[in-house]
């Protein structure tokens, strides 16, 4: 937090030049940043990995910004039909999970045009050769044998979304660190060229748990996995939970116990049941004793339906109104406007547009 | 115009469908988009070669626009006060030379924050290698042997900026005809990808004078010629004007030609006297006759002094009351935005956004 503390005093030195104490005010409290692909309804394994743990931000901070970011999705080929629907099933699953919109801010990227507009200015001092070795174009160009200039250009956006509400922690898998280190050094550079004001976005790491497949423990539960049994998605009937979870790939040891390496099946669902039952994996362990596998399974079920059945039904509440569920958005998007709104025109003054 | 009675006649079915006349209506007017770069007061070259032909379109079509595309000019490195002044000078200029705010169009493309946004959609339907080539990169990359991503998508911005506005007709300059082909492409691959929305605008070719550098006549006259005799701006004083000419360089014969192979600078003061009087070369060749170069300078200096001098005038005019020239640049970003705000609505709804 030292850094942003810094930045942030020598920036109110300039702003109480300018006798504008207010916008400094407004600007000063130090805020979290968070883009959430609309990928439509989550799985287990996102809940548990890390929906779960952004949830809890808002709780920690007082400033937290969840953004469904639609301009990112669409550097991959996207339906429009199912994009608008998984914008929406996103923005529901994150209420059900427990998003706050008092609280924190619930926002769609595309409502909240700053977002391009900075992309932009960040663009124009970013260089071409800059980009061309980080993640999200190395995967996806090569996946694919090409790719757009939006796909090309993504991580400049996301510096944009970071920078643009004066972020100083941003979640980040592994894969986005050095997309994070992009946002870093444009800040720098924005800062030498045009004066202080961008404080340097630090990683926020938390320990994230890794749910498996069902079907194959050795990979990771995914939404775009063949099997359907392989993934539990958190709108997942009671039935389906259970058979599932019933079909779920063991081993032919009865006992339960917890040994990633050696017995992943089981210990998948071991670290799912800690998680669902908020026990820790001793605990889990513990619950289990004297059941076999097949018995233990059913306790696993109970437990997994008892957490998700909660957020099933408020996804199914939300999403019988679509027209709350649009407001809720737009009242978000509003609300991150009147943030993103102001340091866009400090921006577009230092660059020399006003 | 075929092709965009074709294509509005498509859109007009749907939208009628969709209940939505008005918003057809206010779209099927064909209209004339111009991006000019804020380079400050612009000088004779540029006024004869382009602005007057420029101005002349608001009285020929019934939709032009005239946007000071500052965003495109931060794609080179600017200096913010400087960028400032251009902006505000260019506004003055333009004002100046005869646009009329009331008739036409005249915004800053920064302030309409649709261009940004429909430049990134645009961005995700581009593919890398397509911009590879296209002279803009190719040519300034080269002169500072870099280049940032601004300036490398520059040409999806340029497309946005056209097809933003349905505009069927766009000026352009041989150096531009392959940024208009992109802007073509992205049309079709747009109207293929999301049903048929934008009509291909077509290049509006106008003959262009040519005028030269008054010390090095095999050069275009340029406002970045070290020589500062080379160049003459339109806000420059009658002295000025006067000694620059006297001060051309001509030849040995002392006879008025017109000759721009053997004699170019005599003929280059031949082009300028012919277009400052609205003469033809022929008329401005009699005009000399009996006269040796020497005292047709004095004469070509009274004709440049006459017609620049209400420009003159005014400009300084506008330039004293720098809040009224702001407004005026405000309320036509206000009219291109009434003109781009339903377009990038549409835009979003048909990508998935809404």
């Amino acid at each position: 937090l030292k850094t942003s503390i810094k930045y942030n005093f020598k920036y109110a030195r300039k702003l109480i030049r300018a006798s504008n104490l207010a916008h400094f005010i407004h600007n000063q409290a130090s805020s979290r940043f968070l883009g959430i692909q609309p990928t439509g309804v989550p799985h287990l394994g996102n809940y548990l990995g890390a929906l779960e743990n952004w949830v809890a931000l808002q709780n920690q901070y007082p400033s937290v910004l969840y953004s469904i970011v639609d301009l990112h999705s669409i550097t991959q080929p996207q339906d429009p039909d199912k994009l608008r629907n998984n914008i929406l099933d996103m923005a529901a699953s994150l209420l059900a999970c427990g998003i706050n919109p008092e609280k924190a801010i619930l926002f769609q990227q595309s409502q909240v045009s700053e977002h391009a507009e900075f992309c932009w200015i960040l663009g124009c001092l970013t260089s071409m050769p800059r980009l061309r070795h980080l993640p999200q174009w190395k995967m996806k160009s090569k996946q694919k044998n090409e790719g757009s200039v939006g796909l090309y250009i993504y991580p400049v956006l996301q510096a944009a979304d970071i920078l643009l509400y004066k972020s100083t922690h941003v979640p980040v898998g592994e894969d986005q660190v050095q997309h994070l280190e992009l946002a870093q050094d444009l800040a720098r550079i924005f800062n030498l060229h045009y004066g202080e004001l961008f404080p340097e976005p630090h990683a926020l790491l938390s320990s994230t748990r890794k749910v498996k497949s069902l079907r194959d423990p050795s990979s990771k539960m995914s939404k775009s996995d063949s099997q359907p049994m392989a993934t539990i998605s958190i709108t997942d009937s009671p039935d389906d939970i259970a058979l599932k979870i019933r079909r779920a790939v063991t081993d032919f040891t009865s006992e339960v116990t917890f040994d990633p390496q050696a017995r992943p099946g089981v210990s998948n669902l071991v670290t799912i049941h800690a998680a669902v039952a908020r026990l820790s994996v001793e605990e889990a362990v513990s619950a289990a004793k004297g059941l076999d596998t097949g018995a233990y399974k059913g306790l696993v079920s109970e437990a997994v339906i008892q957490r998700l059945a909660p957020i099933r039904e408020e996804i199914q509440r939300l999403k019988a109104d679509p027209a709350h569920l649009e407001a809720l958005l737009a009242l978000g998007s509003r609300r991150a406007r009147e943030l993103a709104a102001p340091m866009l025109d400090e921006v577009r003054h230092r660059v020399g547009f006003s």
